[in-house]
């Protein structure tokens, strides 16, 4: 709804639904109580306005008439409730995802996109030089952590978090997407801090590993793998390789050292106005890359029991090649 | 998916799903890189786990298998990709929401429920306190506000806040829900602070209307009104009134003081995991309130280029009437 009008809010169990008909002009289901902003800031008027007292359903069969032959396509995160809501205003209308369509306007960002992102991306990493230099790990809990970068985000300039904040600590850094717990920071613990802001709507997300003490040889050892299979994505990714080739780069060196087996998740995911976006950098997507295309690049290896590494960048198709658009350093940084 | 299995988190793109067949165990569909996360978390096991690079689809056929001659009830909120995944494999089954199977296990509190919640408001309390004595409103961003009070409410050992905070001023007070954007508060400005936040997963949810000065004999009169509407929806609640009665009473109350069109919301919504949930506070809504219910009762009355006043107090449903759990003052206060 961003994408297409410059508006958007989390209207919560609320339908607000923004509908293109394959001819003439949108259609615009709005609750009453967001009207006005619709008003202000979309670049289409509301056209079909319903209140606490009404509920949705006649401004909904109202909004779709004439659409009962069509198939419709959804926001692939539109909630169960307003799904429902739309099958049963049109019950012989197939449904579909809206994804494989607005991939096609999303994916190549513009120039002026390109710059939310850059912005977004060097808050980011901004706030990662600062925590290093103003943040006590050893002791405090992931989630003290997790709340104290957060803070730095936002004072540097963010609209907001992309997503919850990760901290994952010791043995809690092999589960991937383990979020900020209670547990406390020992000194010889693996942190993973995974991250990101918004900027203008777009998303950063950026993922560094460090250590509480000294890093351990096999610390080193998996962490030099991890930084190896991150550099040739990045190098892999240039116009019309396919986006599954950048996976496969990755796993390569990841398998040939040995932990093939412990990268279990896909090599990227595209980013923009969504944290996880088209395209997937993932085995069975042969779609090729293009310029103006972002998307990250984050290798880990988790050994169950003892520690994970993951070290992940966005970065931005050019003609050329792939750019990395964040910029702080990747080595395996020692805190205190 | 938290309430029924201890284990919540939002997987995004991928595709995680409890199921509850009507006879036998549940099934419980986990991306791979969060099956060790729901092994130590959740009161079930994994029992299909899929990976990035096949995807969901086999694994789901197999966790729903047998039950294509079921009716099968899904998450209000869950994302339409999980919607569409499931009626793609369930082609003959017939889908509706689940809230009214799970509101009526919801919506009564227990003991430990409310004590999470009330740990929940009072933070938020708490907050509202520091920020009159700490903040200065004068010349500064809504969006600044906005960020002073989420870092105070995560000071104060919030796990997170449970919505985007609101702050609306002056001619924005007026919109029900503007969030908080990049105007400048000036002197005579009302300002609406609408915030909540998590613990143990349970939400909170407070809004009061301060003045940036002194306020108007209008504000005054407005604030006056919305305060006795306020008390008088407290009041109405008890247990055997149906929902509706609660809104009745209060958009009596400003309709005879002559604001009746300027009331252009619900008067609540239930509160407990999800900041909206049942029972929503609304006509139409004849459910008979009980024992251990907790909604909101925010009336606000809004004059479109003037400014906008609300005022929310989140109560619990007690044998003798309505308790409210916020404690923190009501009035119209000035702020610098």
């Amino acid at each position: 709804m961003l994408y297409l009008t410059g508006f958007s809010d989390d209207a919560g169990e609320r339908p607000l639904l923004f509908i293109v008909p394959p001819e003439g002009p949108p259609r615009f289901l709005v609750p009453e109580l967001y009207a006005h902003q619709v008003e202000e800031v979309a670049a289409f008027p509301p056209t079909h306005i319903w209140s606490d007292s009404q509920g949705p359903e006649a401004a909904l069969r109202e909004a779709v008439r004439g659409l009962e032959a069509e198939r419709v396509a959804v926001d692939d995160d539109l909630a169960a409730r307003a799904v429902l809501l739309l099958q049963n205003a049109l019950p012989k209308t197939s449904f579909s995802l809206a994804s494989p369509l607005l991939k096609e306007l999303r994916m190549r960002k513009s120039p002026g996109e390109l710059e939310l992102m850059e912005r977004a991306v060097a808050i980011v990493d901004q706030a990662f030089l600062k925590l290093l230099e103003n943040v006590t790990f050893l002791g405090r809990t992931e989630r003290e952590v997790a709340r104290d970068l957060e803070a730095i985000v936002l004072e540097e300039g963010a609209e907001g978090m992309a997503f919850a904040t990760l901290v994952a600590s010791g043995p809690n850094s092999a589960l991937p997407h383990h979020r900020a717990g209670g547990r406390r920071i020992e000194s010889g613990d693996v942190v993973i801090l995974d991250f990101g802001c918004r900027v203008g709507g777009y998303c950063s997300d950026i993922t560094r590993t460090v250590v509480c003490g000294d890093p351990t040889p096999r610390m080193r050892e998996v962490h030099r793998v991890v930084l190896v299979a991150q550099e040739e994505g990045v190098r892999t990714a240039r116009p019309g390789v396919p986006a599954q080739e950048v996976d496969r780069a990755v796993r390569g060196v990841i398998a040939r050292a040995g932990f093939g087996e412990r990268f279990i998740h896909r090599t990227g995911h595209g980013i923009g106005l969504e944290v996880h976006e088209d395209p997937y950098i993932v085995e069975g997507n042969p779609l090729p890359l293009e310029e103006g295309m972002t998307f990250s690049v984050e290798p880990g290896i988790y050994l169950p029991g003892e520690f994970g590494i993951r070290v992940e960048d966005i970065v931005a198709v050019e003609s050329g090649g792939a750019r990395r658009l964040n910029r702080c350093p990747r080595e395996l940084v020692r805190v205190n």
